[in-house]
């Protein structure tokens, strides 16, 4: 079987938005803040050879995203020539986000965040991080939280606050 | 709408076999070897709380797999009650695995390992586990590898030892 | 040449008090606190043999240290058996802190802690704890800050916030 | 009191040999080799701002160095305008160069390495350099080891293999 040239798969556009994925923390002022994403720091840890482009489009707490700024992503994301999408985001208001783009046609959206900093030894962004990538592949169209371990379709899925996870809504 | 008791989410089971993920440095002796999994931490550190049961098959270096082993673990694997596999497994060899495994029937399962071991600051495991998370709970039956970022259908894909990553074979 | 039963040498106590070193992130809070002391587990991974002991006297930021904490330190560093005292503290009062316990005698006083959360996968918390083990061995009896990569007499000292740095002041 | 500008304090000279605290994995080999020093990349995470200087003298795991490599070692260090020198080192042969160096006079030497591999996510690289920094600066000239959390003078300390430590030879 001869190796075909036209063969790159697809990309995956990474759009950034910030949330506790992002989150550094300053010495000098005693507190966090969302900073540059780590995302490209991550994709090389996981050794990522999928073509992929990664789009900052907020660097955001997500208890403070408006529904302009959510109007702005969908139009964002609506527009990107790629038909797989994933997006870091905030996990407060993650399943509001994800409802907002779910009427997008024709495109796999993966939201994902981190309950942990990613730049603590121990945090989950990388394991979510990839649990996206996977899904944006493999999925077909439609809106996905990836959070917990789990796959879960975008209007079936809640963020536990009290117990700290994302749970099923049905 | 009341919550439905009967929806608890298909457990995944995660065969660990051995290989780069697993490898610990012995400084006593100057060398690596495989030591007891890793998996179960980095699910914790990933915050999984999907229903998942870890056996531990072999603690090999994949250059090490005879066909025995692999007899042995196409027995353990379709003789599981669950329908979504994750293996973690060596890389040199995983292809050959992966292509022993592709008649079993009505299973989605997921090899993948990781090019550095997980115990280093910066290894590609967590990343590539949530990876094959994910793609056992989405992908249709079937056997695949999923490394450096892409989600391969199992006979199309060969490690490159030279270039350090997995290549499609079409 | 015979062992000497009696070569143990003499232990060193650790006093955590809080401060970023024990800075944990609280996803549901969305908000840094503190927690509880990571020292044990960074002297575990500094494979430290040499016998000490933790006390944790305070879990707080440093700004938040009353001058009847720094009586209470005072009192119970002074009161210790060992001679050789290393103590984690918040950054920002430090140097108020080391200035409380000049007076004590006979005790090598050793204060750290760190610019980022020992959580973190890239902190200065190891190597700071690391410089502060060794001086309180090597050192004289005294107070000292270690931070920065130096040892500090606690009466030069000073924390420059803007440029996130300890700097003499002489 | 007058700020004084010659009051910079004294640099100190790390010289990085090798041996596990610089091992690195490469999967394609599947063993580890030493490699670029990470002594760099350890001192910029302590946010160290002591002058210093890094000279590599050697990569080599410290069973394969010869009594040519540490006469080549002597004439280095004792030729070093500087009189605070840190050594990283393998641990298997740490006491055979330290008792080497001996004969150095008005320098404070201190070699020190690691029992796991810095690029390990738990390693007691960091501690163990920090501790070489303080003692390099409060320690009276001689040559020191420094590991397991203790300062010990070059003459009186061997590693127990089995144990995985370094002892007391008293």
């Amino acid at each position: 079987m001869k190796k075909s040239e036209a063969a790159a798969p697809p990309a995956i556009t990474v759009v950034t938005t910030g949330g506790t994925i992002d989150k550094l923390y300053f010495d000098a002022l005693s507190e966090y803040q969302v900073g540059e994403s780590v995302v490209r720091k991550l994709l090389a840890i996981g050794n990522v050879r999928y073509p992929f482009e990664i789009i900052e489009a907020l660097r955001k707490d997500s208890l403070e995203l408006t529904d302009a700024d959510r109007d702005d992503l969908y139009r964002r994301v609506a527009a990107l020539p790629t038909s797989r999408v994933v997006m870091t985001h905030g996990t407060d208001s993650m399943a509001v986000t994800a409802a907002r783009l779910a009427s997008i046609p024709g495109k796999t959206i993966v939201l994902t965040g981190a309950l942990s900093p990613a730049r603590f030894s121990e945090s989950d962004a990388s394991f979510n991080l990839g649990m996206a990538f996977a899904t944006a592949q493999v999925a077909p169209p439609g809106v996905y939280i990836v959070m917990n371990g789990e796959v879960f379709p975008a209007g079936s899925v809640r963020k536990d606050r009290e117990a700290g996870r994302f749970v099923r809504t049905d």
